[in-house]
C-alpha cells in the first residue's frame, strides 16, 4: 500500500521556535518510514487553497536541522479564517480536492486558538465526506492564551527575551537617572492577555523591581493611582521602569493605543501605548521619559530563546506525528507540568473541540492586589519556562538560518476562486 | 613613597560593554601593584563634584569579573558638561580639592566627545595649578562618532544587535506578508550619525535586503522618492523592511521625530520617527505597517555583544592604566585597524586636544548613490566589528550581572555648591 502523505502548515503570528516545531514534524516523519512525503502549505491554509504546496523532501537534513535556529515561519504563515462549512462549504471542498489529489492522510496545522478551530472543522468535514484525513492541531502562540496546555510553545522564549531586555534596559536607565531619563516605558505584545507583560517581572528576583510597574490588559488603567505609584517609585529609587501591555485599556474600556485621531484619508492614526504613557508621565509629573516598542523583535528573537521552550516546541511537532501514526485525529498535543520538585513536563493530548476559540487570560491570582505586579504564584508558574539557553550557531557574527528551496509542486488542479 | 590613587568615572550614554572597560581599568590597576586605590566617581563628574566616591577595593575579584557581563554604567553615568575654566573655575577648583584630598594621581574619564573635552580641560587645569594629575580619556559611544579611532567601543555590539534583530524581524515579516503586515519600520539610535542605521545592512549578505531601505540622518528624506522605493520593494518582494535613524530630517531640515505638537502644558509631544514613517506609508500607499523602537534595548543588549567589541572595550581600559604607568597624560587610547588580510587591530594613542568636540559622521562613500543603502566599502569596514559572540553566564534563565556594594567613602570635605 502506498504510504499516505503529510501536509503541515503554519498559521497566525509566528514565534522564534515555530520552525523548531516544523523540524520536529519533518524529522519525525522522515525517521518513521511510515509516512510518504511531507508537504508544507505555503502561507498556511491560504496557500493550500491555491494549491501552493512545498515539497519538503527537496530539503536536506542539514537545512531541516537549521530550521531549529530560524525564527519566523519558514513556509510562510497567514491570518486567514475559514468560514463555517455550513455557510460556505467551497473552501472545504477545495481542501478535500487537494487532500485527495496529493494522497494526504495527515493534516497538521500549527497555530493558535483560531487555527485549532479551523483544524477541527476540517477534520469533521473530511470525516463526513468519506475521505477521512487525520487532523492534528499543534499549539503555538507567544500570547500563551491557549487553554488545556500548561503553556504555549513560543511563549517561554518571548518571556525570556522580555525579562532579559527589561533587566538590561533597567540597568541602563538606573545608571543615567541622576541627570537624565527617570522613567522608562516598554510596550510588549500579548493582545488581551497579560502573560508577556507579566513575564517582565522575572527581570528582578524580588517584586520591588525593576520593573516597578506592570500594566496588564486585564486591569483598566486608573490614571491617578498609576501616576502616584510612578512618583513614589522615582522618589524612592531615583528611577522607574514600567512595562505596559499593548492591550491596555483606559477606565472607559478604550484601548490606549487607539489615539482616536483620524487622518485626512479616513485612516486611524497609528498609535503605540508606550508613547502615550510616556506623554502622560511627562506632562503630569515632568519626568524625562524614554520608551521602547520591541514589536516583532520580541517574538522573533531566536538568539535568546529559552531551552525549555525550544525543547517543548520540538516535542509538540514530534508528538503530532506520533499521534498520526497512532491513529489519532482532532486532537492537539499539550504540555503537561508534572508534580515534581524540580520542573518537569510531558506531552499530553486534548480534543480540538475543547480548545477552539477559548482565550486563557492571566488569572487574577497572578496579579498583586494593587494591580501593578505579579504574585509569588505567578513566579512559581513562569520561572521554569525561561530556563536554559537554546544557543544557535553563528557565522561571520550572524546567526545561521535555514536556507530552504521552498520549491512549489507543479499544480495539477484547476484554479480556485 | 605612597602610591597615587586612580579615579575612574563613566560619562554620557552607556553601552553594553562600558563596564567591561571598567573591569579592564580595575583589573589592570590591581595587577600592577603600582597604583593605590581605584576610586570610581558615582554618576560621573557630577558625583565627583559632590565627593561621591566609590571605593572599588571593597569589591571582590569575582564581582569585578562580573562587570564584564553587566550592561549599563555600574557606577552611574551622567549628562553633565563642565563650563570653561576661564569662565567658571569653581568646578575645576573643586576637582583639584578632591584630587588632592584623595591623593589622586590618575583621572580616567570614560565617555564620548564631550567627555574627552572635559578630560582635556581638567588635565590642563591641574597642570597649571601645580598639582598635575595624569588625565586619560577612554573612548565609548554606541554612536561611533569619535574621530581618530577606527571604531568606538560599544558600537560593534549595538551593530551586532541591530543586524541580528533586523534579520530576525525580517524573517517574521516575510512569513506573514502574504495576508498581513507588508512594511516593517525599525528606528535606531545614532543621533546625527548614521553608523548604527548602516549596521542594519549586515542582516543580509547582499544589498538587496532586508533591510531594503535605510534612512540615514546624513540624507534628508525625500518623501516621493522614498515612497516610490517602498512601493517597488513591496511589488518585487512582497514586503519591505525599513531601518530609520532617530536623527532623520525632512527636506526642510526638521527632525521627523519632532511632531511639532505642543500640549496644554506647553511641552513638546514625544515623537518617534518609526511611527511617523509608518503613518506616511500607511496613508500614502495603504500597506499594513508594523514599527519597532528598541531604544535602550539596543545599547544595553549585553546578551548579544560582539566579541571583537568586548575585547576592544577591555583593551582600552587596560591601555588607559598602562598609559598612566607610562607617564602619559591628555591622551586617549584608540583602536587602530591593521593592514592585514584577516582583521586585526592594536591600541594606539591620540591627544585629547585633537579629539574633543569632533563628530565623525558616516562618510558619503559609505552610502549608495540612491541614498537608501550602504556601499561595499562600508561593509568591508563594519563586517569585522560584529565578529564573535561574547557569551555570558546565565543562572535561572537570566544573565549573571555584577552585584556591587558601591559603598561611598565617608566625606571629609565641605559641601560643594
Amino acid at each position: 500500500m502506498k504510504l499516505k502523505n503529510l501536509l503541515y502548515a503554519q498559521s497566525g503570528g509566528v514565534t522564534s521556535v515555530i520552525n523548531t516545531t516544523a523540524a520536529g514534524v519533518i524529522e519525525t516523519a522522515r525517521a518513521s518510514k511510515k509516512i510518504g512525503k511531507v508537504y508544507a502549505g505555503k502561507n498556511g491554509i491560504s496557500g493550500i487553497l491555491k494549491e501552493e504546496l512545498i515539497d519538503t523532501s527537496q530539503e536536506s537534513d542539514t537545512q531541516i536541522k537549521n530550521l531549529k535556529y530560524t525564527p519566523g515561519g519558514a513556509f510562510g504563515s497567514c491570518r486567514f479564517k475559514l468560514k463555517d462549512p455550513k455557510e460556505n462549504p467551497n473552501e472545504y471542498l477545495r481542501l478535500l480536492e487537494i487532500f485527495k489529489s496529493y494522497n494526504i492522510g495527515y493534516f497538521l496545522y500549527n497555530g493558535g486558538g483560531d487555527s485549532q478551530d479551523t483544524t477541527n472543522k476540517i477534520a469533521n468535514f473530511t470525516q463526513a465526506s468519506g475521505f477521512p484525513v487525520q487532523c492534528i492541531g499543534i499549539p503555538k502562540t507567544v500570547d500563551n492564551d491557549l487553554p488545556y496546555t500548561d503553556n504555549c510553545p513560543g511563549f517561554g522564549s518571548v518571556a525570556k527575551y522580555i525579562a532579559v531586555s527589561t533587566r538590561e534596559a533597567a540597568l541602563d536607565v538606573e545608571s543615567m537617572s541622576d541627570t537624565s531619563t527617570k522613567v522608562f516605558i516598554m510596550e510588549v505584545m500579548g493582545r488581551h492577555a497579560g502573560w508577556i507583560a507579566a513575564s517582565s517581572s522575572l527581570a528582578s528576583e524580588e517584586n520591588d523591581g525593576p520593573p516597578h510597574i506592570i500594566l496588564f490588559p486585564e486591569k483598566k488603567l486608573l490614571q491617578r493611582k498609576f501616576l502616584k505609584k510612578v512618583k513614589q517609585t522615582v522618589s524612592r529609587n531615583g528611577y522607574c521602569v514600567i512595562v505596559v501591555s499593548e492591550g491596555l485599556r483606559d477606565n472607559k474600556g478604550n484601548f490606549l493605543s487607539d489615539s482616536g485621531k483620524i487622518d485626512a484619508f479616513g485612516h486611524k492614526q497609528l498609535g503605540g501605548v508606550a508613547p502615550r504613557i510616556a506623554e502622560m508621565v511627562q506632562i503630569k509629573l515632568g519626568y524625562k521619559c524614554h520608551w521602547s516598542v520591541p514589536d516583532y523583535l520580541q517574538r522573533s528573537a531566536r538568539h535568546l530563546s529559552s531551552k525549555v521552550d525550544f525543547n517543548q516546541a520540538f516535542a509538540v511537532g514530534k508528538s503530532a506525528v506520533e499521534f498520526c501514526l497512532n491513529g489519532d485525529s482532532s486532537v492537539m498535543p499539550v504540555i503537561v507540568r508534572l508534580k515534581t520538585k524540580k520542573y518537569s513536563w510531558k506531552i499530553g493530548k486534548v480534543k480540538l473541540s475543547k480548545v477552539a476559540n477559548i482565550e486563557k487570560k492571566l488569572p487574577s491570582s497572578y496579579i498583586t492586589k494593587d494591580g501593578f505586579n505579579v504574585t509569588k504564584k505567578f513566579r512559581t508558574y513562569i520561572e521554569p519556562l525561561i530556563l536554559g539557553e537554546a544557543y544557535l550557531p553563528f557565522k561571520n557574527g550572524l546567526p545561521i538560518n535555514a536556507n530552504l528551496k521552498n520549491k512549489l509542486v507543479k499544480k495539477r488542479l484547476k484554479k480556485f476562486s
